[in-house]
Order: C-alpha cells, then sequence, then structure tokens
C-alpha cells in the first residue's frame, strides 16, 4: 500500500512511498482511506519546523474511510462501517489540558496520507451521514481545534459578539460555522474582499480587511466590542483585538501564524477585565461534542481543493502558499 | 473638619485643608473617620500618574468609622453603628466588568482622609467585629481586590498550588490571606528574606526571591507548576509566570507596577493551554462574599506603619519607596 512520508533530503521534502500493509493490534481497527485533509500542522512537518520530526513517517492527521479489519477486543465498530479518525491521542482525564503523553497522528506515529491507516479503535467514529468523504477528512483537526477554542475555553453564548480572525483558515472556518450555529452575532477578518464575501454567504454579519490599518476603529464604531474572538495568529495583531474585544471580553488564540508579539498592553487588560486564552486541539469529549453540533446542524465544511496522491506537493506547496480557501483535500 | 487634599503646586503635593463639614442627600450618610489607610493609587494620584485629577479633592479609597448623620431614606443603618466603606461606586450590574460610570472614592469624589466622610448609604458596610479601626480600614480597596483576582477571575479551589507575587503589597497580602482560607497550597514571592518569613508565619508553604535569576526553575523543580498565579505587576515577569504556570494554569494579574510586557511567549501561552486575565476592584457581590470570607475566617490585615494626618507626606513617601510590609494607616 502506498502512503506519503517525509524525506527532508528530496527536494520537495515529500516521499510516495510502498509500504507492506501493517498489522493490527486486538484494541486497533484498519481503514482504507478514502479521503485525507491537509493542515499547516502538515506543512510545518516538511518544512522541518516541527520538533520530533522523522524521515519516513507518513504524514496526515485528517482522515476518513472505509473500516476493512478488526482487532479482537474491538466491539463498538463493523467491519465496513464508514468511519473518521479523531487524530488527537492521548489526551488523559484533565478536560483543562492534555497530559504529557499527547499526541497529534501523522509524526511521529504514521498519518493519514495513506491508502491504508491502522489507529485504535477509540479513535474511530461513525461518519457523519449528511457529509461526503471529502468532506468527512476535512472535518476532525480543525474541528477540533475550532470547537474547543470557540466552546470550551471561550465558553461563546447565543447572542454574543463573535469575531474569527483570519477566515481562510480552517479553524476560523470552523469556528464561524460553530459559532452561528450557537447562535451568536459573527464577524470575521480577513486580507481578502472574497473570503469575506464567503463567510457573509454562511451568516456572518460583517467582516473586517485587517490590511486596512484603521480596520479597528471601524469594528469599534460599527460593532461596539466583540465578547468572544477567535484568533490563530497572536504575534501583534493581539494588541488589536485587545482594542476590539469588549469590557469582560474573552480572547481565544489556537495557534500563532504572527510569532510572538513584542508588546502587550497590560492596563487596558486588567482595566477591561479581559481574559487572553491558549488553546490547542481537544479533549474526547470535545472531540464528541463537536460532532454532535456538526451532525445536529447538519455543518458542512468548507472545501478549497482536492488533490490525488501525486500530487502531493502540489497541494502542500498550495497550504504554504496560504492562498486556499477551505480545506485542501487529498485522495488516493 | 479637615481633610487631605491633592495640590501639585506644594512640594509634597498634599495640603491638610479646613472644611466646612459637608451636607447629606436623603440617601447617604456621614461617617466620622476612625481610621484611613493607604492605596497604590493615591500614590499615583500624588504623582499626577491617574487620569482625570483634580487638584482639591480629599484623597483616600479606604477609611472606617462610626455614622453621624443618616439620610432620611436610610433604613438600614443606625446612627452610632461602627462601619467600614466599599470604595468601588457605580459597578452596574454585569458581573464580568465594571460600568461606564465607574468610580472609585477619593478621586474625582472626595475621599477617606479626612475627619468626615459622605457617601452613598450603600457603600457602608458593618465593621467586621473581630477588627481593630485600624484593620478595618485596611480591608476595603485591596481586600476586594484581592478576592476578585483569587476567587472571582482566579476561581481558587481547595488542594490547588497558588503562587502570590510580591507579597509586600496589601492586595497580595490578602490575596494569600484568602487563598489560605480556601485551603489552597500557597507560595509567594519577594524581594524580601523577611517579608517571605513573615508570609510563612501565615501559613504559606514556601517563598521564592524574584531576584534570584533562576527562580522559576527552583519553583518548577520544588512545586512542579502553579495552577492559579495572583499578580500585581505584570510587564516581563509575566513572562517568568507563563514559566512556572502548570499546563492548564491560570494567571491573574490586578496591576502592572513593572508595565507593559515587552515580549510574550505565544506559543507556551497556547500549548499549554494557559489563561492570563486581568482583573481590578470588584462588583458589590464580589464585596460581600470577601466581607463574609473575613468574617467567618477572622482574617486580620496585616498593617504596616500608623501615621497621624499630619504626617501625611511621610506616609504617601513610604508608599512611595515601597518599604512597607502591610497597610499604612492614617489616622484623623
Amino acid at each position: 500500500m502506498k502512503g506519503i512520508v517525509l524525506n527532508r533530503s528530496l527536494s520537495g521534502q515529500l516521499e510516495e512511498r510502498e509500504f507492506d500493509s501493517f498489522l493490527i493490534e486486538d484494541n486497533q481497527v484498519k481503514i482504507k482511506i478514502k479521503s485525507a485533509a491537509l493542515n499547516h500542522r502538515d506543512e510545518w512537518c516538511r518544512q522541518g519546523l516541527y520538533p520530533n520530526l522523522k524521515d519516513g513517517v507518513i504524514l496526515g492527521s485528517d482522515g476518513a474511510g472505509v473500516i476493512v479489519e478488526l482487532g479482537s477486543k474491538v466491539t463498538h465498530l463493523s467491519l465496513g462501517q464508514e468511519v473518521l479518525v479523531n487524530p488527537a491521542m492521548n489526551w488523559g482525564n484533565n478536560q483543562r489540558v492534555q497530559g504529557k503523553d499527547f499526541q497529534i497522528l501523522g509524526m511521529p506515529s504514521n498519518g493519514t496520507l495513506a491508502e491504508e491507516l491502522v489507529v485504535n479503535a477509540d479513535r474511530v467514529f461513525p461518519k457523519p451521514s449528511h457529509l461526503t468523504w471529502e468532506e468527512a477528512a476535512s472535518l476532525p483537526l480543525a474541528g477540533l481545534t475550532a470547537y474547543r477554542a470557540l466552546c470550551y475555553q471561550g465558553e461563546v453564548k447565543a447572542g454574543e459578539k463573535v469575531l474569527v480572525t483570519g477566515f481562510g483558515g480552517g479553524v476560523a472556518q470552523f469556528a464561524t460555522q460553530f459559532a452561528l450555529a450557537r447562535d451568536a452575532d459573527v464577524y470575521v477578518t480577513s486580507s481578502s474582499p472574497s473570503k469575506i464575501e464567503k463567510a457573509k454567504s454562511l451568516g456572518v454579519t460583517s467582516g473586517f480587511n485587517y490590511r486596512v490599518a484603521e480596520w479597528t476603529e471601524l469594528a469599534n464604531s460599527k460593532v461596539g466590542g466583540f465578547d468572544l474572538i477567535i484568533d490563530g495568529a497572536a504575534g501583534n495583531s493581539l494588541n488589536d483585538l485587545i482594542q476590539v474585544a469588549a469590557p469582560g471580553g474573552r480572547i481565544v488564540f489556537y495557534g500563532a501564524t504572527l510569532g510572538n508579539p513584542s508588546h502587550l498592553e497590560a492596563r487596558k487588560i486588567f482595566w477591561n477585565q479581559l481574559k487572553i486564552m491558549g488553546s490547542t486541539m481537544g479533549s474526547d469529549r470535545d472531540f464528541n461534542q463537536m460532532l454532535d453540533l456538526v451532525r445536529t446542524h447538519k455543518i458542512k465544511p468548507v472545501l478549497d481543493q482536492v488533490f490525488s496522491f501525486s500530487q502531493a506537493v502540489e497541494a502542500f506547496d498550495r497550504m504554504k502558499a496560504g492562498a486556499q480557501m477551505g480545506k485542501i483535500v487529498l485522495k488516493p
């Protein structure tokens, strides 16, 4: 069976490699992958920007497919079942934070960019029936991250004014859709007018172009402060977010694509009683609740483009360029 | 009657001035002040570092005394009653944050550094019977600030490892005492070994000298991460606190005596799922709950030194120098 592995000795840093079919243990299942999807993490692995990298490991955290083999102790799943995979492994029992053994599928363990995936059965969930294979594969990592940031850390409530930054990204899109499903009044930022239009078509009230210097004043005069802000950029844009947060507001960031802020307006934070919270991935409970929300509200991931495995370098390059609008899907 | 007013034309910036006795409105009371106490805010007003300053206003947010006149609509208080004053005025109905009309007693309204104080009756509470006048006057502003930071924002729980930074300050001392009363495992930082000894005598487990460069490693090896950190300094020490926070930990800061941080370790915040929260003063509910805690556990404020009104400049200078260990009290 074929899998796409990290190989930093090649110019594209990826290699399609032939494997013998993996053996499964009693508590595992083998899934024939129908679709996989990319996350920033995959591209960071390719660029060597992630800790504990190993060449030869199959990349990919997101996948969906059909169960083709069941371990002897697996009773809650069946052969031929259509499933998706929760890539958050060994979270532990503390809802507040992952434990020391926490890992993400797709590095250092073999991931979803393969014809077959072997995982522990407790990571495997029935595919929501309203989703295509491409959509189902796009949901797990970004949906989980968005759910935790918005619902567990952010504790979003109906009627609240929610700002989601950088609407082009997968987590941001899920956060937007989940916030709309929770009856929040949702706004986005993007540097792209077409992405803002896409957000409006999903139901957001308005969007702001963060490349426009005075977007914070514009947002404040139009909205009067956001109760909850979901961000994946951090960097100095965090101080912009502090400016547009309502008094008593919460800012949750699930990544820092802009790096570390080089200053922080401390007085504004304590006088306005703001909360700035970090969030990453999510617990098993978060994942189950996320799936419930997706099923109940028939939420469909926004898809960008579908590639074949042989186009993997092209697909990763698209992620690197940041041009995508929605999830990038790869199919065997 | 005499009061100590801001007068920035004088070298000491304070003036003891004679006033006619103030008139009271139907919903107000007049209190004969027995003791008043200083807060950093008073010294910042004296230094011109606070917004909306007016010369001629009587300073002071903390005071306790005896009711000598009652407005006609005041029914829950009585003449001769021993009381203390909640200096947080017009918080509003939102527990999360103060409203736009929020003010603190003692600027721009006349404060407690006077022989008489006129305030709305809803700011006036029976003096806890286990407190002296000096202790009662020391409680309100710092006790309220500490309670909100620790209990409302920080949601301290029994058994949690709590670090309180800068144990010399009044808020830090109350936060320490309140955390002990809530059965937390409490630690402090201070640059002064004698202050750390004082903290231990109150029941804290251990203290760390933040002037020692490797105090964060020491704390991590000894304690293994704090669940909750209460801080009033911010500045770049915030990054030290991020280092000693347990995964999933909370950092609450109620002030920024060290100013703004010049960097912030974003990745550590999101990967460790940390919460950084601002807090200031507290709601009426916070104040009532704080008084309950103080009464139930017979908590006594730590007192530094008692001055007469004529020694006001000396008392403020002691606050400015930061040499105090506990609250600085002024008596008419």
